[in-house]
């Protein structure tokens, strides 16, 4: 049957990458530089929130951002516009980054001189969920038009994540988006994860997860 | 190299898959039966357009529906409680269906009481693309909160749709989404496809849709 041989072949790539995964985060631990992957569908708001980031941390940490893209560089290039070191995967069709793409992403970065790396995984909510980046940091953003249902439907992603941001809380007027029915599915899937709202258009939101994010890299570069 | 060897897989997968969706198109042809897939982002709207077809086309044409979902049931309940006759397929993690999936499908519904089954696949711009599912048409839903880039990053799943429906049109007031820019976008990759827009919510260009699903229903039917 196709679909056993399929599973079979996953689990073997699944297992090799969890090894490269573990590689690439403890790389990262000797240059002290935070690793945060994220994760959401098409149009949620990543790349938004990416050129938020920017201007929030600008002054205070070395960002660098690593854009996967399927077929296009146009994310890459919206970064790269604000002077911030940005490594274009392309993916040539696969819907996830695995750790040795990542990888190849690190490797042309000089890492001794960035605190923090984003990566943008692609925009899926199933496959980015099962493959490690290598990540310190999962981070995933559930817009508000996509609806309060999505922990039901896609609940491995809420379940890997250490923060999930509402965006598009602009939009929330026109909705029937049950902003606590949510948090109630997802914290129920997850009861440690972070849950922050924001609107990347408007900016409310934002300086909380800045600050949130200063505060992770802080414990990361922190002597254990 | 990992990639490598993923690839070859992914190749005779795919070769395989084409095989078994030729089967699944040749089967329905016999009985009739037109089998449409709608693909999208998760939460762009593939049930309430569902929901809305059920209604539009009550009385006409006889509905069958093929509900994907990675680990739940909330979508073929909603469909199945309008007295639709539905099939639940539970991925098991896979992001996608394939034809093998589809062919389990129909084997639990008579086909010889049905003009069109509809499959909601899997909420997923990539891999859905990649996959024929053995459909005689191949149908997109673009949401406004989206964006108006995504035929830039996801071009495949433009390119094999025969209809685009951009859903939410009642948030265009809220948006900076350009429709001509999107239309642009779209027609250079798929100059063959039909756009039409709608809000599932609202209203709002359903008739449009119900119009082209008969019409392409009608044509299926007439003998060549």
């Amino acid at each position: 049957m196709e679909d056993i041989k399929l599973i079979e072949v996953k689990e073997e790539i699944l297992y090799d990458n969890i090894k490269q995964a573990g590689e690439v985060r403890e790389r990262l631990r000797k240059t002290k530089t935070m690793l945060l992957n994220l994760m959401s569908s098409p149009g949620s708001g990543k790349t938004s929130l990416i050129l938020q980031t920017v201007e929030g941390l600008r002054g205070s940490l070395r960002l660098g951002v690593i854009e996967a893209d399927i077929d296009s560089t146009v994310d890459a290039e919206k970064v790269a516009a604000r002077g911030i070191r940005t490594i274009q995967l392309r993916t040539g069709g696969f819907c996830h980054l695995d750790a040795a793409m990542v990888t190849r992403g690190i490797d042309a970065i000089d890492l001794d001189e960035l605190d923090l790396v984003i990566i943008e995984n692609v925009g899926n909510l199933v496959c980015p969920a099962e493959f490690d980046t290598g990540a310190h940091k999962n981070v995933m953003i559930l817009s508000v038009p996509e609806g309060d249902d999505k922990p039901l439907k896609y609940p491995l992603m809420f379940s890997v994540c250490d923060l999930l941001l509402i965006n598009k809380i602009d939009y929330l007027s026109l909705s029937d988006f049950d902003a606590a029915t949510l948090r109630k599915r997802v914290l129920a899937l997850n009861p440690r994860i972070t849950i922050l709202e924001v609107s990347c258009k408007t900016g409310v939101g934002i300086g909380s997860w800045i600050d949130w994010l200063k505060a992770e890299v802080e414990a990361f570069k922190r002597p254990k």
